[in-house]
């Protein structure tokens, strides 16, 4: 068994071989480029932690945990022009960085590139391995174009928020983790399980996103908080509020995130003075713990030894209390 | 064996039965638009009829069938965007009509769509399939690349836009074949040739494209002749023009070819003018003959009695004759 450090560094040392040097080159740069920015690796090394609850040769996975890398930087790249955001981990987007067609162009082969990287896996369990790539893929696709609706939406329920961040996010972390079991030839009873555990587990991880954006330090965080409210955007914080909110309360919240004109600090103090009155933090912390909770049942349901998932567990923890 | 008509029907039926009726509509109804705008469908006929030479049953490739269609026409729906195509088939192209968020996001889950339908098709060779499908869809990719970077060059040379225009559309034809034959079960030989034969008619397409946008007859070409030479395109006509001209024509061509000022009834004139004196009709239709004689050679050496392979024989043909 591996820790994460030593999966983390084995799949680092996969991407910095597997660098793509084909022609044109306006057209892999841009790849290389998104790829470079770093990250966590949090899918990849999900997917690799899970195929190494079954089997020591991690190294089989490595062109699984790739396309999985491959495909949420395509949907990042895409997502960032969709959303006409200028940064992505603090440097340019590759649409501000190369321009739109390079964006489009350049995360359509990354696509093309994960299906490539997919399909060198070599498993008995392939065909319901692409399967599972292809339904999650449909998926976020799909949580996207959700999250774009809710952008104009009034109207959006507490239910439909937690749908869509189950789309957009939570489902490739699911999908890395059943890949991971089935390329290792795990019991589909035990790969389905670990998806599950994949799914609360990145349904709690964005819930602590909105928590961070509004509550995080300052310091730890790398950003300044407070930037979703400035965006008006539509976080749990937010769409709970709604729904605990009086009258006045509510129409208060409303007024704030209808205008882009506010200043800025004071914005964030008035909306944060409705929150809290609202005990929104508490509530948001119960409702990730929640997730939290049910994702380590799932873990506990896989058939194999407790020693096994210490890996998965100490990941699971380390996410629960990032800062940043 | 159908005849061209009859599998061009069975294919319009498939794609009635196998709309998209998803949730979000946001992301489905552009799918659905794109593909209603209908098209000639070459590339799913191409594979039905490849499919169809060793193979009765050719509702078994339909799925392939359309995960060509799909993944042609997630490019239209992209390049238009990249190329800033207001119009797709006489109507508003999908980024136009829904917005390039619409254009950016249903485009990618078309591809994806194209893989999950390209995943049902049942074969034997279903590895070397997906393998050719893949390898396709990144040249496809580096083809428009590569056309986008001719825009702002210079010094094309023919050769490279050769390379381009294969790229670009001929080796999709070509896949198609080669799927059509390999879901079949056809020998790896014969599949291969069908590939060869699909890439020589495809380049013998694109010249013909060529040819038509500047010679064609208005009445039958459905558009107004001298639209590449409006939009200052590189194609074979203008590199070959240039590859011919003194120097003073040359001059000439450039000065016309880096304006967007002029009048365009002139500019059309007087670049044809150009062309005429250089005998480039003719030129471009030796060309055109070239490949197409290529591609007639590569079906005679696909190892089946002639009179199976009069279908494809006829399509090819009413390619090369095609006036629109």
């Amino acid at each position: 068994m591996q820790t994460l450090n030593q999966i983390q560094e084995t799949f680092e040392r996969y991407l910095e071989a597997n660098r793509f040097e084909g022609l044109p080159a306006e057209l892999y740069d841009p790849v290389n480029y998104i790829l470079s920015l770093g990250g966590k690796r949090l899918r990849p090394a999900a997917l690799l932690m899970a195929y190494n609850l079954f089997d020591e040769h991690i190294e089989n996975a490595l062109p699984a945990a790739f396309a999985i890398e491959l495909f949420h930087n395509f949907t990042l790249m895409h997502d960032d022009i969709m959303d006409a955001a200028p940064l992505r981990r603090g440097k340019p987007a590759v649409h501000h960085a190369f321009g739109l067609n390079a964006g489009i162009l350049s995360g359509d082969v990354m696509f093309v590139l994960a299906y490539k990287y997919l399909s060198q896996l070599q498993s008995p369990n392939h065909s319901c391995i692409v399967e599972t790539f292809i339904k999650t893929a449909i998926e976020v696709c799909e949580g996207q174009q959700l999250d774009m609706n809710f952008e104009t939406r009034l109207d959006v329920h507490i239910d439909e928020y937690l749908k869509m961040i189950e789309l957009k996010t939570s489902v490739l972390l699911a999908a890395a983790m059943k890949i991971g079991a089935l390329a290792a030839g795990a019991p589909q009873k035990d790969a389905q399980m670990l998806s599950e555990f994949g799914r609360n587990l990145g349904i709690a991880f964005q819930l602590q996103d909105d928590l961070l954006d509004t509550y995080g330090n300052p310091e730890k965080f790398g950003k300044k908080p407070g930037g979703d409210i400035v965006q008006n955007k539509k976080t749990y914080l937010y769409l709970k509020a709604l729904e605990l909110a009086n009258h006045s309360a509510k129409e208060q919240l409303k007024m704030w995130f209808s205008s882009t004109n506010e200043e800025e600090e004071e914005k964030i103090r008035r909306v944060k003075n409705l929150f809290n009155k609202l005990e929104i933090k508490d509530i948001t912390e119960r409702e990730k713990h929640e997730f939290q909770t049910r994702a380590f049942e799932n873990l506990a349901q896989v058939n194999l030894p407790a020693y096994r998932k210490i890996t998965l567990e100490k990941f699971a923890y380390a996410l629960m209390q990032r800062e940043s």
